[in-house]
């Protein structure tokens, strides 16, 4: 197709797009310490990116992939933070099984109390989510809030996440409270540093989906 | 907030948070070229990825903030690529004003011209939203495909955006894209290289509607 620029583009065909993007990023990665079932949630995250060092940041619980293929597989809900997570999850391939997603940051319920209270909506979201969804998928790109909120709640024993996937960006304690996420033992994807977001998270969860439905395929090991 | 950790958040204030990441992102950003009503718009987008590279490869067009600015106070409308970018936008702030935010992408006649014509449903909408919303401000973090169909209106003269958000994210044309529409004189917003994505143009988007709330409040020069 002719854009009428000087740039003419090797392919507009969507599947090809990506398949190309897929072996650019790659051949650019060259070597890592990923396992083959961590390796395709890393190369999601620098597609959504295009970011080599945010990708090699990644850390996975040992038993992280499993977990979450797990929690998708039994229809466990997944708790976005935010709207913009929830409208970038591939839907379809969580309702599959039975899953939705579920955001509270807006609850008007999640509002009032995190004004009387005189803190921020997302630690609010999240005792919400932990009272109502055990055993879900936590994504939290945003507010690092929500994050220690979560482990504070996994210490005193009132939560039990099928997995978390922890990558809040920002300047005020994101990189912080990711630190504090890699000293449980529990399922966890997070990453070293201040990077993160709600692509990012989005593409780890839709990664994580395309995994679960080759296994339920028996196409996985 | 004792969240149980051995780190101690400074606050979980939602205005402290932001006001102290925003000093943070000044003084590590140190010297830079850019204007008084630019800077709001690098800083939200630092501040959103954490990436100051990113933050430095913004590239704006003279006239893209007056433009924009005025495009919102006239309620014309925001284009989104996807529904992500579409969560994403502060709405009150646009509808304030009388615009609204559409996105065309998973509109049924979009998804089945796009596969007649075995070609991206981001060309398609482009397409669609040019013909429906001139004067609007269109926002493209993802698909090369859809800027380069809209530089191609552009050049046929049969796009008058008021401003162009063009930040597509992507090893296949992204960073070619952009380089593309920086050739042309009508106002955009866009950076240099293969960086982008969704929470990157909605921060853009976020940052000059509170730029034109600020201009209709007389605060603005």
């Amino acid at each position: 197709m002719d854009f009428g620029t000087e740039f003419k583009p090797v392919t507009v065909q969507p599947q090809e797009i990506e398949g190309l993007s897929f072996q650019m990023i790659t051949e650019e990665l060259g070597e890592h310490s990923f396992s083959a079932l961590e390796y395709p949630i890393v190369q999601r995250i620098i597609h959504a990116s295009a970011d080599f060092e945010l990708g090699r940041s990644l850390v996975f619980h040992p038993g992280a992939i499993e977990a979450g293929i797990h929690a998708m597989l039994q229809g466990k809900p997944i708790i976005a933070d935010v709207r913009m997570v929830e409208a970038g999850i591939a839907k379809e391939r969580i309702q599959r099984y039975g899953g939705e997603v579920r955001v509270h940051i807006a609850d008007p319920d999640v509002v009032d109390e995190a004004k009387a209270l005189g803190t921020t909506r997302a630690i609010i979201a999240t005792r919400k989510a932990c009272a109502q969804s055990p055993g879900g998928i936590y994504v939290i790109g945003n507010a690092p809030t929500a994050l220690l909120e979560l482990i504070r709640l996994v210490k005193a024993g009132a939560a039990q996440p099928g997995l978390v996937i922890g990558m809040p960006v920002g300047f005020v304690s994101a990189a912080e409270s990711k630190d504090e996420l890699r000293k449980l033992d529990i399922p966890y994807i997070t990453n070293i540093g201040r990077k993160g977001g709600s692509t990012i998270v989005v593409a780890a969860v839709n990664a994580l989906s395309l995994l679960a439905v080759r296994r339920a395929a028996g196409w996985l090991g």
